[in-house]
């Protein structure tokens, strides 16, 4: 904890999953591993589960002439890169927008999984680009909760274990504390877990344990794994699903070409200036 | 979630025990538990253990001719009222001091415990008075751990049972994840519990289950408990103690008249201004 470098922030979440927001519109400052720790420290800095660094595009190489566009630069709140992340991603354009840096209804980001398209709502809420999730429709067999269950594989870019119930009472008594147990072959780099239940002819009930951190409140890709499996499970046909989740409800649409997109809230609730300690 | 009320904050911690301060100045914004509840919200909020309103002394009737104070008006993260906070305390100061709203070594803070002292150590670090703690030689028996303990009762003003270990080993193999058994007629309102080994002549570790919360990084009034014992266990005469806590390093001084202060950090990491849902 040497000097301290006083640095804008805000604070954003997007159905409590939430970021830490750094604007970096000079491309100034690139944060350590060990700064995205601190800033995402819930008591020492300002505290979530992931940090959004609003930098140009054309910071980065490979998008020189687009300096039209921002960079999305998520980090994780250990301090690794990540590719890109739904609620994240829908924070990340609530952020531009309130800003002015930004406007109109469709919005481009840059992610490092490629330009991401973002779209205004008539209510408000904010949908993005999910990319073409695979279903996979041979059961594998999950341990989970002390029991043995049977789920189908998705991969919406990260993989994803969907596992159907029949009631809510079931999906309330879950234990999740502890991680499961997915087979190798079809996660060998393991791979979260969905539990969901079915509560209308649109609306699913979902609980989601996130590779890496345990039980989440809210998961946008674990959202989609489970909405497409959803659908899947109804004839495979185009449409939509209402996912709630433990931290608020988000809405899966899939389109006729297997595209997937993501609408939900998102908000920005503090805005500020953090004192950033040295390297 | 209606009508959203822009107000300034800003975010401090003493030892990992954070909070969210709201300047008042004018005695304008009273939050309601529910407001208190999501400021101190980690994720839809800004994030703490507890919330500190920096209020004139002279808002309150019976310190009607005092504005030249401020009333540390701390509220627990739940929105019920709490009297006072070491660790709070040591924030709330260091608050005033970098805006400029207090002055020199030694600062009076009006809190609902009465007026309460503060100096500034020669090293920055913050001193708070916390009363004259009253030990008792009798051991009682606490259950915590899958085990049964011989322990003694502190009261720092609130009711603490500190139980003396001999090794850090077993210190840090404790399970604290369930709450204690503390005997009724020593504890008829429950109370928190301190596990405590010495480390040196003046230096003992520390953990803490604080009562309706769960095992904690830090708690002030856990300290000088744990210090107070250990003064009484070498034969009762006033002296220091630095206690390792698993979020930093405390001091607890005991002085003649048997009063106890408690020294330590005190940091404001973040400043800004938060959109506070309405009622």
């Amino acid at each position: 904890m040497s000097k301290m470098r006083p640095w804008p922030f805000a604070k954003g979440h997007g159905t409590l999953n939430d970021f830490v927001i750094v604007p970096d519109r000079q491309a100034q400052f690139d944060p350590t591993p060990q700064q995205v720790r601190w800033l995402c420290h819930r008591r020492a800095g300002v505290g979530g589960d992931g940090l959004l660094r609003v930098v140009p595009a054309d910071s980065l190489p490979q998008w020189r002439d687009r300096g039209d566009l921002w960079f999305m630069d998520y980090r994780n709140a250990d301090g690794s890169l990540a590719e890109t992340c739904g609620n994240g991603l829908r924070v990340f354009v609530r952020y531009l927008l309130e800003e002015g840096w930004a406007s109109g209804d469709r919005i481009e980001v840059v992610t490092r999984a490629g330009l991401r398209q973002a779209w205004v709502e008539s209510d408000g809420r904010l949908s993005v680009e999910m990319g073409q999730p695979q279903w996979s429709s041979e059961p594998v067999p999950v341990g989970s909760s002390g029991r043995l269950w049977s789920g189908r594989v998705v991969d919406v870019g990260n993989p994803h274990c969907v596992v159907r119930l029949d009631q809510p009472s079931s999906l309330a008594r879950l234990d999740l504390t502890r991680p499961p147990r997915l087979p190798n072959d079809s996660f060998p780099n393991g791979g979260n877990l969905e539990f969901v239940v079915r509560l209308g002819p649109e609306r699913i009930r979902l609980r989601v344990w996130e590779r890496g951190v345990g039980e989440t409140r809210s998961c946008g890709s674990g959202a989609v794994a489970a909405a497409v499996d959803s659908l899947a499970g109804a004839g495979g046909e185009p449409g939509r699903r209402l996912v709630e989740l433990p931290g608020g409800l988000l809405e899966v649409r899939l389109d006729r070409s297997g595209q997937a997109s993501l609408i939900g809230p998102a908000l920005v609730q503090a805005r500020g200036e953090v004192a950033v300690p040295g390297d």
